[in-house]
């Protein structure tokens, strides 16, 4: 019984990466540059500082340096809760009789449950450092906003957070978990911006959107002097963080001899996916190695797979810069029915240009397919998933199964994000047979492409 | 900043104990036996092979044996969630401004998040040796019916579970866990029991409590062919299987050529104090060494600090044989109020042993204390404690403050057996300020000592 390959492997706090790596210094065509709404011309770092912190805006708008040194702080804090382990599935690859070898990297073993600390506590410590007196954030099924929250009670840093109002209600535990943590927690829309009073005016049921979430943080960031506002996905600082992930992982398998022929994360905004692929994909733009790079997105969210390459708003208000990336439109929002996070309407915009120029696959996968993976994946492993993490499973499973079919001892490698223990609710439906596929029909989404900015001489 | 020591210390597989330690072995002064209730005489394996397995009632009454082996399946599903880190408090050190170095064992990155799984395994593998159909048990807060799901669910033995009622009601959630793993939940009193329509009769609105749960389990066992009966805590079988706490500990802490002055466990029914302490007590046994043991429980369930040393059944139905610990009689139910966990009348028969010969102290705490703790540290250290795990970190940090005040760098080690992400009522509660504290006054102790069994010629 005894295997060469552990189970889990964890990395020496020697062997973390001393820095990030920015995965646009090494794409030859680069990701369209943000737009200034006012002016239609690339943002500077100068117009993005009221909302940023300083050495975030400048990360933002890095397309050329290679490697960031991680600040010793954040090294530090890493430590406390990182290494996270590589993980190989030797029981799942049994179950499935797959000759395929199925590693994931396990992002949920803290507090937040999620991969998302790793970028929370570094822009939490830039705003530390600028010497800000508070942030603001969004936050949908609450992964990000408790990352968040634990960084900011870290650096003593005080924190506002709006919640998406239907996640908010059906999810009290995650909110408590943020209070935990010191953090101010505001259902979304709220009477505390106008762009809150706004919606609520039109519709004082709203349940809240990611996107209208995003327009009141950045407004209350905005209007109050020595606050600025933090997004947890989609912007290029946050695929810097996120590298940790990946540059981990490889480090891991080169332990272990091992390469991935095919690398597996969900993609919601891109955090994750950005994070994990990122080293990997550095391989493939120096044409180094070729692995298979596979987006896995909910297919009642599909921004790659139906979405349309387009610049649009980061958020419902449209008080954001234009960003050129796979999108529905900032209009566009999910059937109710879906459970499974990955909601955001676009997605980052260098991964956006990746899978335009064919360096990236993806493929949507319906939720009750994905929750049959969670629960396979549960017993045989005995982590229970996010339902985010779950679509990449779903891919995992689908793909080793091929590799069952064809005979070919394949190495897949995904992202396991995080933990379900605040999904419980999914689960339940999906147990009681009351869980829905839904798939948005051509209509709903044209509806959401008509909310798409028409910007003269760019888009029509 | 580099630090010799690493935040998180992970023994590798080759490092992982291979044998559980027995600490009935070197203990000179054994436990009292188990009494058959009927015969007034001690157990035999045969008197309880009818409700547990036939290896596990072996170990069960085994007091000589002083290692036994892991075997092989066990080792390898220990290494899908194990080993669990030695990790270093340092930013809870720096917090307190300490001189004490504080090192805890943090069981609760498992998807049962706590140790429970690794004794819920081991006694599932057993069970599936003997080729049993099924097995039963009872479960509070969740824990350890969820643990033994997930190991039940691995070796595909059906899985009957009675979760007390208030809890079942209160925590949706865990019940879906167990769900996710194919366990049968059923909240007790129920009428699936004899037993449990007696207590339903008496009391229609009966919330349950743990030892009706027990009963009920029990009953089912005994009645259902190829049945038995499992416990997550008080035997001296859970302690031998919790042993791999210490025993990965005692390895990490001599990697660092460090030993424990004081090592401190929170204590319900002991298996996690018990499991923690084992090779630490073995050198205090043997001479070697003289660490300070402290048992941690709280006010409102005061075995230790309040009970009596007293034969007494292990459940509230007087179906079980008899056991001699520290017990505030099996009709002593916490007050609602209660919600930390830890809320079993008795306390484990090898640690009423160690506490009555004086091997071990024992300190109780509040609530409100704990949860003062618990926020504290969740801040500090980014984990977000069990309420029963907060009690550990209580008085930690209560020692930790002594050698403030004393300028002694003592090393302490304390169990933290668990995340609270299913327990965020409690936190709630605590925040909001209607959390209370409870002290039973000495009517209500009477009131449960009045159930302690009258044994003629060995207790009045």
């Amino acid at each position: 019984m005894s295997k060469k390959v552990p189970y889990r492997l964890y990395l020496t706090e020697e062997q973390m990466p001393k820095q990030w790596y920015n995965l646009r210094a090494d794409m030859k065509n680069k990701p369209e540059p943000m737009l200034n709404p006012g002016t239609m011309k690339p943002v500077t770092v100068e117009d993005i500082c009221p909302v940023f912190c300083e050495e975030l805006a400048k990360q933002e708008l890095d397309n050329q340096t290679r490697y960031f040194n991680i600040p010793e702080e954040i090294q530090e804090f890493y430590k406390v809760y990182r290494p996270s382990p590589l993980i190989r599935a030797y029981n799942l690859e049994k179950f499935l009789d797959t000759p395929a070898k199925i590693y994931f990297k396990f992002e949920g073993n803290n507090t937040s449950g999620s991969h998302k600390l790793n970028s929370a506590i570094a822009q939490a410590y830039y705003a530390k450092k600028q010497g800000l007196t508070g942030l603001t954030t969004e936050t949908g099924a609450g992964q990000w906003g408790t990352a968040l929250a634990e960084a900011c009670a870290y650096y003593k840093i005080p924190l506002t957070v709006y919640m998406v109002k239907c996640s908010y209600e059906q999810k009290p535990f995650r909110k408590l978990v943020m209070q935990t943590f010191d953090a101010e927690v505001i259902p979304s829309p709220s009477d505390t911006t106008h762009i809150g009073k706004m919606i609520l005016d039109a519709d004082p049921q709203s349940g809240g959107s990611l996107g209208c979430a995003i327009s009141e943080a950045v407004e209350k960031a905005v209007t109050t002097p020595g606050y600025r506002y933090v997004l947890g996905s989609v912007l290029n600082q946050v695929l810097l963080h996120q590298s940790i992930i990946g540059l981990e992982s490889k480090i891991a398998m080169e332990m272990l001899d091992e390469y991935p022929d095919i690398i597996i994360g969900c993609a919601g905004g891109g955090s994750n996916l950005g994070g994990l692929i990122a080293p990997f994909m550095q391989d493939k733009l120096l044409g180094k190695k070729n692995p298979r790079v596979i987006a896995v997105e909910p297919a009642s969210c599909p921004s790659f797979t139906r979405g349309r390459y387009a610049y649009d708003f980061c958020d419902t208000g449209k008080v954001t810069p234009l960003a050129k990336m796979y999108t529905l439109g900032s209009g566009f929002i999910p059937s109710p029915n879906h459970a499974g996070g990955l909601r955001y309407h676009g997605m980052s915009p260098i991964l956006s240009k990746l899978y335009h120029d064919g360096y990236m696959e993806a493929v949507s996968v319906e939720q009750t397919n994905v929750f049959d993976a969670a629960v396979l994946f549960a017993k045989q492993e005995s982590i229970l998933p996010a339902p985010e993490s779950a679509h990449a499973i779903r891919t995992a499973i689908d793909e080793a199964l091929k590799c069952k079919e064809s005979g070919e001892a394949k190495t897949i490698l995904f992202g396991l994000t995080g933990t379900g223990y605040f999904d419980m609710s999914a689960y339940g439906a999906y147990h009681d047979g009351t869980m829905t596929d839904y798939l948005p029909n051509d209509d709903q989404l044209a509806e959401g492409f008509n909310s798409l900015p028409k910007l003269p001489g760019i888009q029509e």
